[in-house]
């Protein structure tokens, strides 16, 4: 599949890159095609450095996304939106939008604030992509945790959105060792997993702890 | 310390009268005094089946909280509001009221819905019992799991509220062995700690599995 990540030079979206790099087509975005084309070399490098050699593209976020069968926005909720808006046009009408992006403000804490119009961030792009499928996922990854190669991670993903793209995106949760998805219900539940981000940033900032996840802890029904 | 257990005679309530009973002066409080006496009666002899010997006593809600030093309103979110304005004079001054409450209805999926006014019931709840500190907690808890004394848990607590209410709910989640405790911030987070609810129940049905929680993965900061 050929996924562009949109943010691709920072946090989750450079961490999957590098997991996706050695299964998928790979393209970086950014506002900036030099720092795409950097970001896009260096992951290149640190996988060689695992002994794995494959190739990742660089690109302007508006060029990334040609030809793309899966975009993700991995992106602060400032800069999603008019990414949103700029890519629009440009997006194939089949290509699945992935958001892990979670509005939040400091309040004393750090405080989950959606639109009140739209109620998640997911639901929010989902009005702006209106004519693509948007799944939102990897709210709760810590980005420290997925750059790190040698991380085996052991962490759950839960996964929003509408069936057939949602499957489509927890096939490739799964193609990355070490993450289970867990299917969590329509874009419309998206909330209630975006609200998870801030919250484990709070818990960790309480309770001494850093890259806060959560593991979903359940009994299998046979 | 005193624990009053309102809606001790289900679900986590009487999850909790069995865990806290061997170290704690537990009063389970029910709508009517004939069943709270009975699921005292009940607990004492399940208790007795894993070798532990303890009291309990069973009393109508606003007889059960009196001289508690904690009050847990164990009970589904449409009727913990009209108990907690029932108990609201009759409440020690210094009793901290745990709530595990969490607003959901059924809209395809479950959504959390708190009343916008106060944002979660935790503080719905503070805004009744303006004299007392709500502590909220015990939210991702599978009653379940709790009420089968042969279960290690191995489970993790989010706890929202004022500092020193705080702490003592968390001194109480770990009397419970398995069950870990961590600090999630003010009551005005609880929003993000009981939308995880519904989503749990979400996740549950979608995904072939019961009784589903959480634990925090997190690294220690040292």
């Amino acid at each position: 599949m050929r996924i562009a990540l949109l943010g691709g030079t920072g946090n989750i979206g450079e961490g999957l890159a590098l997991r996706w790099a050695p299964k998928h087509d790979v393209v970086i975005g950014s506002r900036s095609a030099e720092k795409a084309d950097e970001a896009a070399t260096s992951c290149e490098e640190r996988l060689f450095e695992e002994g794995t050699s494959c190739e990742l593209a660089g690109e302007e976020n508006v060029q990334a996304i040609a030809d793309c069968d899966v975009v993700v926005l991995a992106l602060q909720y400032q800069y999603a939106m008019p990414t949103a808006v700029a890519i629009k046009d440009k997006l194939n009408s089949n290509a699945i939008v992935v958001s892990p992006v979670v509005p939040m403000i400091k309040d004393g804490f750090l405080r989950y604030e959606p639109s009140k119009k739209y109620g998640s961030a997911a639901l929010e792009i989902q009005n702006i992509l209106s004519d693509n499928e948007v799944v939102s996922a990897f709210h709760t990854m810590p980005a420290a945790r997925l750059i790190d190669l040698k991380d085996k991670l052991g962490l759950d993903v839960l996964v929003c959105g509408s069936e057939k793209p949602k499957q489509i995106v927890m096939g490739l949760v799964k193609d990355i060792e070490g993450l289970t998805a867990f299917d969590a219900g329509p874009l419309e539940a998206s909330f209630m997993v975006e609200s998870i981000t801030p919250l484990l940033i709070n818990v960790s900032a309480r309770n001494r702890l850093k890259n806060s996840s959560i593991r979903i802890i359940g009994q299998s029904i046979k």
